[in-house]
């Protein structure tokens, strides 16, 4: 624990070292907060400046960019001038957590989550840190929060503080706000605490009793009427002296190899065989249901938890929950169960990426997308890897409210963010290395119900019946050619997912009215997009193509141009009064049949006109899903 | 209020009524839930089955699909034969709120809020009714339902009730949940009960103590050991008789054309020719300075407010809350400021549209749309209309993290959603008038700021630089015509909002090298894409198309087709590492220009090889936003 000095020597002066950064900082960074930054900074925070990415350090953090100014506290500190202090060092000791309102207060709950898992698997004397969150009252006053609270609350995080200064006198209903959050707070298993910012004081001793509390805490600090600045005092040799004491524990630790390792972001040697052996090891389930991808998927989510001790796998949800059971080992693996509270859930997650030496693993019905969707755009702008399972809803009364229509598109157009949409055991198994491997953001794997009634005819496609030397890990790939070759193609069929079923048994009919046709299995956009424009120019070849997705066409222009047809649904999966029953989404062989058969009628009258180059805009077509 | 009798004639008794349309469903409906159905249906609820849309009736809602079977139990009172309720009946009694878990909390205190704002507008003796809700425990788990349980204690909707049955003791880690869920909602200014399910009489007076509270009720039935099926009273000649009084009262009252014209969602006559007068009465802001178009759409909403009695402003977030202000005639205009509580804001709109007799118009920062995305996926699979108003944050270090780059893509692909970007005063004016009329499902306004820092030499683009016949209320139309007429156009530059005066200026530039250019306006797709078709190839044209907007391209493919260029930005507002200096997004006429000039000259290479008509993947086009 880093020594804390008696506060008695606290003063009050003018705050003259911060006046020059300040300008402009001061209408949205109250007077307390300051003296809090410092105070952390000088007597209570765990760092050393001269190893800022030292794993034992404790994590200060910032809930708003608005409070990024704060960071100058570090820059102008005595103790630390600021050319030994570089801005990325700065950005290393003093960051930014979550983005959108109350975001932050889930990032630092995982940060904290961290910390507690990490002390658990190799001990104290290698992980014994705190989280520091300086956040804005509004963040109290978020769904997020509330949720992210209620979770540090169960899992009792005791090392995790977050201190707000509460707004000023002139604002009385957001005092009363205030209030009112702090009682639902506390209620949720946290210790809350309220300060003076006038006393220097009881600033420190409250500052120094979040220590001592054995739940998540609290601070609230009221604001002083005068400015507050606390004298610094040397922080470096205390932040060196803990460290060259644990560097020394570190050294004779058994677990030093693997705990380096994983704090290095170093993944396991061999990790992709292993698991393609695992993977080959396991039966797979041959049979046709709807649920046979959901089982796929999840497999691979344990085998991974089998092989990476770092995984930590959290549950959204309640159906999420009872499908994805226990892992088949669970020595070391941990899985938490996150209840119907996606949003705070994936806001942990990019706590746990962000502490560093765990890769977060959340599963989650597909419906919760767009409530996890603040939370992974900050993983996406803060390039942090996530994994995350989304189940498509089984199609009864219940969740047929909730089928996709759009989710897919609008997780797709968030950049540098994956979406991987397997078709088979096959894909499945390539869409988690594939998600392993994307390091720019998070990736999420969709796992489709086949809707489709008439699959028993064929099996699911599998490695067997691909020729092409190529195939998932590039994220589009030609299953099967068309008879005769590339050359002969009279159609290219595209198709993710339990679809892509849909399109082999068109391709059969297609068959016996002599039209020669090419499947393309598109499992995932951003790793074809990352291919060399030639093979991707072959794989989509240069003949008509009719794309099937079971949801919205939107953004299927980039693949199908302006020739193509799209055959998917812009409708929610429920007729207009609620009315319980599902709704075909007409996404059958016979419709892709017919839809092929009218575009190479239109094909053909255009050859004949010399119209085949116009530019046709295709807002029309796109609603067109079934033909008329 | 509706007659209540005693409840010593409440007994046990086997539920034979309900069985056969229980089946299937016992799983998730907890026994006590079809007690309390009955006993709302015969003995507290005001309803008149044979006029299902009474206005004043009482609301009763459940927050799943899941507990949609209870709304047999109203098929199958013995004093309603099924025969008499058709299944759209039912539907109008009872009804689906919300959607994903938690929203039902908000959309019901939406349905409380309308009839609170009703009642304060017309007096008690046409407004007097309540809004039940019967929701799942897990729904007081999630953020969203503790935001609404925030503004439904502070707004003191005593007209709430939400009902829910407590979790099976087999769960007792769910049952601490529940515990700690509602101490976190009765601090939030509600009145909480708990009653068993085992005991009808304190059922009974649970329910009938409901109407007793001064603040939204919560009420928790613990399961009871045996099924508790009440017996049927008649309640239709109790509707009847209180809807036959209110329909005296409603033809003496003073306001009764007025309220049935809202009830039946008839707007005001010429409210388009009163909205344009006003408009072109107020002076508009001819400044060029970034929040000029912010300016000229709140404008727009205060415009809407003087006219339309039954809009209902609400406000979310700080930045939106500032700038908005008060409206310009309060009288009857209400504006309530509902803080960072976005995703329970817009769910609140739902209840209020649900309601009927309102319209809802929501105002909140362009980064706050990802929280809203659940609740406005729900107004768009129940088709209800709201208004929503996002206003891009303002590029400065504390929001510019939160710039757009998918925002726009991902809400344009949600169904029966408008997206509305206008570009200058008189696009202002059509995008309300347009929200107004689209029927479908939400409308989104997103008030753009002009980042450009060539402005100077230019005016925003008005009404009198157009001379085509169809304009901003077509969606998309040609802004200006290249020099010599539609034949002669080299290329069409297609832009939305701020960007319009980047294509503009580039069109001036591009003229000094004799290329003639086209500027065409794309505010609305989803109103160009209704448009004809004939239309639509005339306003895009036959020539290269480059589109101009600063955000993600995805799904611009569908205007550009396959020659053509995007131009804007697939990265977040900041740099790696959370530098909180704003990145330019490299969208400025001279990047126009030196694309549109590569454009053709590709053109004219493809012209002498004949490869203009082959198909290209457009991936990587995508990705390249600057010539490099």
């Amino acid at each position: 624990m880093p020594h804390v000095s008696g506060s008695s020597r606290l003063t009050r002066r003018s705050p003259q070292p911060l006046a020059g950064v300040r300008a402009g900082a001061e209408r949205v960074i109250p007077e307390v907060l300051w003296a809090v930054t410092a105070l952390l900074r000088d007597r209570i925070l765990r760092f050393d400046p001269q190893a800022p990415l030292w794993p034992d350090r404790d994590r200060l953090v910032v809930s708003s960019p608005s409070l990024l100014p704060l960071r100058s506290a570090f820059a102008l500190a005595e103790t630390a001038p600021p050319s030994s202090l570089p801005r990325s060092t700065q950005d290393e000791l003093f960051g930014l957590a979550g983005g959108l309102p109350g975001q932050a207060i889930a990032a630092a709950s995982g940060m904290a989550l961290a910390e507690q898992l990490l002390a658990r698997r190799f001990g104290r004397s290698l992980v014994d840190h705190r989280t520091w969150l300086l956040a804005l009252p509004g963040d109290l006053e978020t769904g997020v929060a509330l949720e992210a609270a209620v979770l540090a609350g169960r899992f009792r995080l005791e090392r995790l503080a977050v201190i707000v200064a509460s707004p000023d006198a002139a604002f009385p209903a957001t005092r009363e706000d205030l209030t009112r959050a702090l009682d639902r707070i506390e209620a949720s298993g946290w210790s809350v605490r309220r300060t003076s910012g006038d006393d220097p004081e009881a600033l420190m001793n409250a500052l120094a009793g979040i220590r001592r509390a054995r739940k998540p805490s609290l601070l609230v600090c009221d604001p002083g009427k005068t400015p507050l600045v606390l004298p610094s005092e040397p922080t470096v040799p205390r932040g060196q002296a803990a460290r060259r004491t644990w560097l020394r524990r570190l050294n004779q630790h058994t677990q030093r190899a693997e705990f380096e390792r994983i704090m290095d972001s170093r993944t396991i040697p061999r990790l992709e065989e292993d698991f393609l052996r695992l993977w080959r090891m396991t039966p797979h389930d041959e049979q046709e249901d709807e649920a046979a991808l959901v089982q796929e998927g999840l497999l691979g989510q344990a085998t991974l938890a089998d092989l990476l001790p770092e995984l930590v796998s959290l549950i959204g949800g309640a159906e999420a929950a009872s499908l994805l059971g226990a892992p088949t080992k669970t020595s070391h693996h941990t899985t938490l169960a996150c209840g119907p509270r996606e949003p705070a859930m994936v806001g942990l997650m990019n706590g746990l990426a962000l502490h560093g030496g765990l890769l977060p693993c959340g599963a989650a019905p597909l419906s919760s997308a767009d409530r996890m969707r603040p939370a992974l755009r900050f993983a996406s702008l803060a390039r942090k890897r996530l994994l995350c399972v989304l189940v498509e809803d089984s199609p009864d009364a219940a969740s047929a409210l909730w089928q996709q229509v759009e989710q897919l598109a609008s997780l797709r157009a968030m950049p540098h963010l994956a979406l991987f949409r397997p078709a088979n055991a096959e894909e499945v198994a390539a869409a988690w290395l594939g998600a392993l491997r994307w390091s720019d953001g998070p990736s999420v794997i969709v796992l489709g119900r086949n809707l489709s009634e008439q699959t028993d005819a064929f099996s699911l496609p599998s490695a067997r019946a691909r020729r092409t030397a190529r195939g998932p890990e590039c994220g589009g790939y030609v299953l099967e050619e068309a008879t005769g070759g590339a050359g002969r193609r009279n159609v290219t069929l595209i198709a993710s997912g339990p679809e892509l079923s849909v399109a082999r048994q068109a391709r059969a009919m297609l068959a016996a009215d002599g039209i020669r046709v090419a499947v393309v299995s598109l499992p995932c956009w951003e790793l074809f997009t990352r291919q060399d424009r030639t093979y991707r120019d072959a794989v989509l070849g240069t003949q008509p193509r009719v794309a099937i997705e079971a949801a919205s066409g939107f953004g299927w222009e980039r693949w199908i141009g302006e020739r193509g047809v799209f055959i998917g649904t812009e409708e929610f999966g429920m007729a207009s009064g609620f009315d319980p029953l599902y709704q075909s989404f007409g996404v059958t062989p016979t419709v892709v049949c017919a839809h092929v058969h009218a575009c190479l009628n239109r094909e053909s009258r255009a050859d004949q006109t010399g119209g085949a180059q116009s530019l046709r805009p295709q807002g029309r077509r796109m609603r067109a899903t079934t033909p008329s």
